[in-house]
């Protein structure tokens, strides 16, 4: 099975080249994952629950440097005809919600949205209500959007919530999308602007 | 049926509270759409041509004010469980690739991805092939990336390839979503690097 992640760091700040470049260059840790920049998004390749933990990481990085810093991530498993990828397979099939993890916060205050697509799967619209309420229960929701769902918390309870999802949603069919919009230090007040 | 997007604008500059708010200002001249801002995104809703129109229309206005500046979109169409909205509905049922469409070019280079997804629908994976093969045909495919497609080209001709996958998808589901990455100004070379 072939999983990963392409995502992209966005910070409004002139000096977006030295705020990108460090939080990207933290995946090297990350020896288990294949890693593949171009100048629109960073392409990481793993296990699921590993590509979730270099993304957090590097976004983080990116966050501590200050300022309003936005990460776009598309997360993907199963997709047909990608390659079978060994590098891919998890240890062990996770159970999304079956027992809480410990967490590490991250001190980054986030405002996120999500939207998780069950390709190939008819039943899906249930499946999506299912993740939306688990966010709910978790703490982290904050606001059903047209689209997507938002969210709220520390940047790792809103990945937290985000790769439960994931999971969850891949426990259901073979071929699972979400994509995220994490979001930190913007000025803009929250409160929606009708026109 | 309920149609719309929900995009962001991420001007990679200390100034990008005077470049978001004019290009979202922009949306002001399409009357017929609702529009709605949060600090997260901007939702448009009316039909998908609209839609279109408009949010090239705002992100055009972000690029010429200069500088690297990245566009995040999800188009939608038909999402169950969504208002039946009025406001919405076509003049007519859009025929996506059977007439050349007359083209004002922006002078905006785009560096592109997207990514299609046609839900509850489970002959999905040709319906992609062919969206991808018409891009080709177009001149604006660049590229097959894991997970989405790459394109290249003036800002006009990158949103009509989009904006005629999204009609040629909706010709057979109901429910259809794209994802679009549109940036231009990128310092990076578009060399892949690999690590």
């Amino acid at each position: 099975m072939f999983s990963g992640c392409q995502f992209s760091i966005y910070p409004m700040s002139d000096q977006f080249v030295d705020i990108i470049l460090p939080a990207v260059a933290k995946l090297h840790q990350f020896t288990d994952l294949r890693i593949q920049t171009d100048d629109l998004s960073t392409l990481v390749v793993g296990p699921p629950e590993r590509v979730f933990a270099a993304v957090t990481a590097a976004f983080a990085a990116a966050c501590h440097q200050g300022g309003h810093v936005v990460l776009s991530a598309l997360f993907s498993q199963g997709c047909p005809g990608e390659p079978d990828d060994p590098i891919c397979t998890p240890n062990a099939a996770p159970n999304a919600y079956a027992e809480p993890q410990q967490q590490s916060l991250t001190g980054v205050p986030t405002e996120a949205q999500f939207s998780l697509y069950p390709l190939g799967y008819t039943d899906y619209m249930p499946l999506i209500a299912e993740v939306v309420d688990a966010a709910q229960a978790a703490g982290t929701l904050d606001e059903r959007k047209h689209f997507c769902s938002r969210l709220r918390g520390d940047l790792a309870q809103v990945m937290l919530s985000v790769e439960q999802a994931f999971h969850h949603a891949a426990s259901r069919t073979g071929h699972v999308v979400i994509h995220l919009t994490a979001s930190t230090g913007s000025p803009s007040l929250k409160q929606t602007q009708h026109s």
